[in-house]
């Protein structure tokens, strides 16, 4: 009866072992995705900045450089917006049941608990029952031995229950890893998918950007209006007109009469 | 003369204050894109946390876990890795090129400073040409007005250097900007590709961890080593033996003579 007890009884502190290990490594992964969700929404925040800034860039540009980025601005906020859902699934998905497990492990021990005093009960039980049959004479024996018979059974149903819902954390244990793992990566994976494709939007965006039909445009803003609408602002060469400093490098100077205001014509 | 010198004097500012918006733009772009590289290093740092701890725990699982854990842990590592080419590219290929700017467009500053002098000088010499012509005879007002001529061409040509340089500034920047964002782009979608190729395979690694094998492996730690041995390692049924509770129910106490040591057999 004895090394029945005893075996009961490691098998108990092996159980309770192993939920304070499930307690403490399920704990230590909830806190490093849960850091790990934080620094993800830490650059959702720095990506929101950068779309900002882009957008205040982008209006002090001339029009294609403006357009390329305003359109730039707008996949990196819309990819900050994926990382937000990214982060929100990430506390929901992983940390949250990560977390509840603290509460599945309290319940655990508990169990743990009331089968460990039942054990310790059917111990004391087993000494008295002992103590009586090495008293007392043969037909209280008989007794003895049916109430240890029951005593056993009772012991036995305990253990079997308590291997049953210790098999079942096991099991569940195992399911809730595969899940939980799984689940930050259908989250990651499901960003990532996302963000490839907006990121390849963003890239046509910045790439379209025509450079020369913006030069025209700044040229034109560095000259003052009368200059312009002498050259038409649909004037395709460059403002710096290249036959300034062309062979012929002909420079008139129209002198009047009144003042020396000059005129560098362009030919 | 005094209407083109202030047109000209006009167009430097407005080319200083071309470079003065180029250089806050460029200044703040290179701080956030900095922020944004910094906050994905924080990341890459917890991810490598995270490896280590599932490497730990995985240590402390069952064989089917343990191996599926750690490979999961692999890939992870390796994502890491990605992400840390992540940011040193992001440092190299966008950071670096925009913190660049800052001596660019001090050497621009340098350009537009020499011109304006150059203006200004230009402008004193009319002034003096000016004052030649109202005050002298006619034969001085030849020379004079000759000197105005090559006065005129110098600040034209002054006016033109500058108007290039600021011409391939402007060129540059939107080429710059465009390459830089690229390269973003690029960086980001670099590594959002490989994560998705490991991500795949970790999902792969996680989800082919059998539990079955594993609960069974569970099962037989609980278990003392001469119960194991008994029931023999290869054996494929539960060690919660269903037919413990079947409707048999059998339960043998095999009583010896001097102890009351019992047997549940197994049936």
């Amino acid at each position: 009866m004895l090394s029945s007890f005893l075996s009961r009884d490691s098998q108990t502190k092996k159980i309770q072992d192993n939920i304070t290990k499930v307690e403490k490594h399920f704990g230590e992964l909830c806190q490093l995705f849960a850091a790990y969700s934080r620094k993800t929404a830490r650059l959702r925040d720095k990506g929101d900045l950068l779309v900002k800034q882009i957008e205040l860039h982008a209006d002090t540009e001339t029009p294609e450089l403006k357009r390329g980025m305003k359109e730039f601005a707008d996949h990196l906020a819309k990819i900050q917006d994926y990382r937000h859902a990214q982060v929100q699934r990430l506390d929901a998905k992983v940390v949250e049941p990560l977390k509840s497990y603290g509460a599945v492990v309290k319940r655990k021990r508990e169990d743990v608990k009331m089968t460990q005093s039942a054990i310790d009960k059917e111990a004391k039980q087993e000494a008295q029952l002992e103590k009586t049959r090495l008293r007392n004479p043969s037909d209280r024996q008989i007794i003895a031995e049916s109430e240890l018979q029951r005593a056993t059974m009772d012991a036995a149903r305990t253990t079997k229950q308590l291997e049953e819902t210790i098999d079942e954390f096991e099991r569940q244990k195992i399911r809730d890893i595969k899940k939980i793992f799984s689940e930050f990566v259908t989250v990651e994976l499901c960003f990532l998918g996302k963000a490839l494709e907006v990121y390849t939007s963003a890239y046509q965006s910045i790439q379209s950007v025509d450079e020369e039909a913006d030069l025209e445009v700044f040229r034109s803003s560095l000259h003052p209006p009368d200059y312009n609408s002498r050259l038409g602002r649909t004037n395709s060469r460059t403002s710096l007109d290249r036959t300034f400093m062309s062979t012929s490098g002909t420079l008139k100077v129209t002198q009047k009469q009144q003042n020396f205001s000059f005129q560098i014509s362009f030919l």
